[in-house]
């Protein structure tokens, strides 16, 4: 018999190997830092941490770090055209808590997160670490502007 | 000669023939509706559009429905914790101008403009249509929503 060689029909088409291509990428592969406020902060703290940043969506944590809540931009900016006092609300009135988080973890797939992203019509979901008391420890963030550089990453074959 | 019939190998890995396809998607295939304000409007009204039409970005008309800005709402955001009268300051005094402001246009590929968004850190595109007198009407909005809708069908092979 002769020897197997040369180009083989896999039975998979273009679509195929672009789906199992971006099925393979795990969040830890594209997440960032996260940036997180304490649930004392005010609103106006929050506000400024948001700014200095530079990101749309921050992470609430209690005094041992666990994920308590979180805060998008459109949070910030409807507590900011109210009437109280920025500097004395704190940022637990206006956040939003558990179970009303959507979270992921290091070793899910982009791809579920992206379609979660779309899904619940939010900007970001923290990555966090489940830790033993049954609390979470937030160790990241995926946003659609990793999302978009993924895209981008794909396209120019940069993986 | 026998017929050539059965499958042939391309040339081309399943790499490849992702690009080729990502880079097939043109901007009118993935764009959104764009919410536009007058350029006479007043902060606080922008505000409100942006919180009734649930948009991260706005863009700002002339009378003739020309752009002549973008509103982001980390502009909103900054402009609202400031000292001044959201009532009574006009949006084109935050508001970010031409030449500063990048376009794009329906036939142009979805992949340029994610990787403009990438590159100038901005969260959405407006698509123009060129008016003879020079100017750009706005005829929709590609965001980095869109972008995340693109990969999750991209993977659900629903294109």
């Amino acid at each position: 018999a002769r020897p197997r060689v040369g180009y083989f029909y896999t039975g998979k088409t273009g679509t195929q190997l672009l789906n199992e291509k971006i099925k393979q990428i795990t969040v830890k592969e594209y997440q960032s830092i996260p940036v997180v406020v304490n649930d004392a902060s005010s609103v106006y703290d929050a506000i400024v941490t948001m700014f200095l940043e530079d990101v749309g969506t921050l992470f609430v944590v209690d005094g041992a770090s666990s994920l308590t809540g979180v805060l998008s931009r459109k949070d910030l900016l409807r507590a900011s055209i109210g009437k109280q006092e920025l500097e004395a609300m704190p940022v637990s009135i206006i956040m939003t808590r558990m179970p009303n988080i959507t979270v992921c973890r290091k070793d899910d797939l982009i791809i579920e997160v992206a379609s979660k992203l779309i899904e619940k019509q939010i900007d970001a979901l923290p990555v966090i670490k489940d830790q033993q008391n049954g609390k979470m420890e937030v160790t990241g963030r995926v946003t659609k502007t990793n999302i978009t550089k993924l895209l981008v990453d794909l396209a120019h074959d940069d993986m």
